[in-house]
């Protein structure tokens, strides 16, 4: 059985060389025909995964088609920004029983769409899942016990990818909720530069902390109004996924807001970090959600003030902290004092 | 007005010191009258908050009277397995109108009360409230920004502690759900000596966020079950505490649960973290609490075998990882999917 996994990043790699250890017939497609060259003459994936093997088993094309030829599952793990791009190019090649994998986290500028949004645009008679959770790729490929979850709106397709992907070390559970798994998914990201600049402002672990217990809640609240199951947020693809992103030194989008909390301007991280931080595009998207659909988010605007406006990182910061609030949780002071 | 600290440890030292800053007049009581002489010596709490100047305001007495005579709150910093045995003292000194405040965390071993409950045993006619959040002492006696909640089933006792220990870098807010404060503040320390000992194994970020994602959920399946609200542990004293003890240095449980990890016995653990390592008393009683009210806590099942089993601990981390389950939350599968 043939999977394609189009982007060689590092979460396409490490998947591509989980897959190929199962068994299946993995080929991985990406726009870099340099990048391809290399793994296939190194069996290793110098610039985004060093130090793994990339099995011989794993073909590498830049023909879009050659890729997803004959292929059951097509894996989308281009950066989010991508995605529609090579939707595009995939028109016209896809049969409607390969099913799509997104792997892809973040919310896409101006149309404000989810991933698994915008390739449903494209090929709305396929089924479309996604694989989201704490796993960050340099653990994965190196067999550490990881958990994620499979997610679609159709069980059976949840339950296939579940298969298809499980192993030993890499647990997938199913979670029909597509809309939170894909929210704290891309959201999370914006409290990991938020957290970054934290920590590069010489906060401590208390005020990171409170920043993520702040985080989730309002990645919640975005994620419950656009349809949303609550409880999903206190799962692997919300406070999980939100944890590993905000403590992990794995994490691009961290060590990006760690150099803008330590006086280095955007373009700058982003330069240094060399990967795509995903969290940026999105702080932009995510801002404009929460002001379409009304929703109070107020480490986004704070963080969408600092890439985008300028803010000094260390006021951002100070007025999250000094908020006026009095209860910690209106609802539950609103129920039990009244 | 004066303010008394029982307990010269780093929590009680910590909060003296943010006290005594804001101009109360506070006195500190320990049982160890060696401890309280190198305070009131070097104006350092050398043992337990090296590097943070006891200010001269801050006067040290190893009589229980003298430190709570007159003062209108008495703050309880004595570890959990402790706060009995102060009571039994305080009894017959106290007056009714003397505000408790709890910083313990834990839950009593055999009575497998909360510390309120405890304290509300000897002194029904007191008022008593917590302070509880992801708040390091070598933090807070630094300035770096921390939020807490203070909780109380009455309000007025709520505001009142909110008011008196709030700073521009000590942000209190209220929470009226002691249950949920306290069950939070003290089952975290299980958690943190689980993720402890998956870090002293050599496992990866991702084992440890999904550790803690199930950790949250079996801390607030018990709060539930004892009359807590589920929001709490999504909350600062819930998951904000949980994070920085399973993520940070700072945190002792995870400290001994890191040398655990690595092959060290309990006793060896425990003497080389050389402070207090509330999570394995709490073990004990949370184990035996969640039998009686009938509630699932895989990772504490786990951690009692390790801790009073002698499980090796590379196997109770493997059965954590690889627990048979096919949907990540079955009350959102059931509702989605039916």
């Amino acid at each position: 059985m043939k999977i394609s996994v189009l982007g060689a990043g590092s979460w396409g790699s490490a998947i591509a060389v989980l897959l190929s250890k199962k068994g299946y017939d993995v080929s991985i497609w990406d726009r870099n025909q340099q990048l391809l060259n290399e793994i296939n003459h190194s069996r290793e994936n110098i610039r985004y995964l060093p130090g793994v093997l990339i099995p011989a088993g794993i073909s590498t094309t830049e023909s879009l088609l050659e890729c997803i030829n004959e292929s059951e599952i097509i894996v989308m793990a281009v950066p989010s920004h991508g995605i529609r791009e090579v939707c595009t190019k995939l028109k016209g090649m896809v049969k409607n029983k390969q099913i799509f994998v997104s792997l892809a986290k973040g919310i896409e500028n101006s149309s404000l769409k989810r991933m698994s949004e915008v390739i449903e645009e494209y090929f709305p008679e396929n089924r479309i899942g996604v694989l989201s959770g704490p796993s960050h790729a340099e653990e994965v490929s190196r067999d550490i016990p990881t958990t994620v979850v499979s997610s679609s709106t159709d069980k059976k397709t949840a339950e296939y990818i579940q298969d298809i992907f499980i192993t030993p070390k890499f647990r997938v559970y199913t979670n029909p909720d597509i809309i939170g798994v894909e929210v704290g998914g891309a959201v999370k990201n914006i409290i990991a530069l938020a957290a970054g600049i934290s920590d590069g402002l010489g906060y401590g672990d208390n005020t990171k902390a409170a920043l993520m217990t702040r985080g989730i809640a309002e990645i919640a609240r975005l994620g419950v109004a656009l349809g949303a199951q609550p409880l999903t947020f206190a799962g692997l693809s919300g406070i999980g996924d939100l944890i590993v992103t905000c403590t992990s030194m794995h994490s691009r989008n961290r060590r990006a807001g760690i150099l803008i909390g330590q006086g280095k301007t955007v373009e700058e991280a982003i330069k240094e970090v060399k990967m795509v931080v995903e969290g940026i595009n999105t702080t932009k998207s995510t801002y404009e959600l929460s002001n379409k659909v009304g929703v109070e988010m107020p480490i986004t605007k704070e963080l969408y003030n600092v890439l985008f406006e300028n803010k000094n990182p260390k006021y951002a910061v100070s007025e999250l902290m000094l908020r006026d609030k009095k209860h910690e949780i209106e609802e539950v002071a609103q129920m039990i004092w009244k």
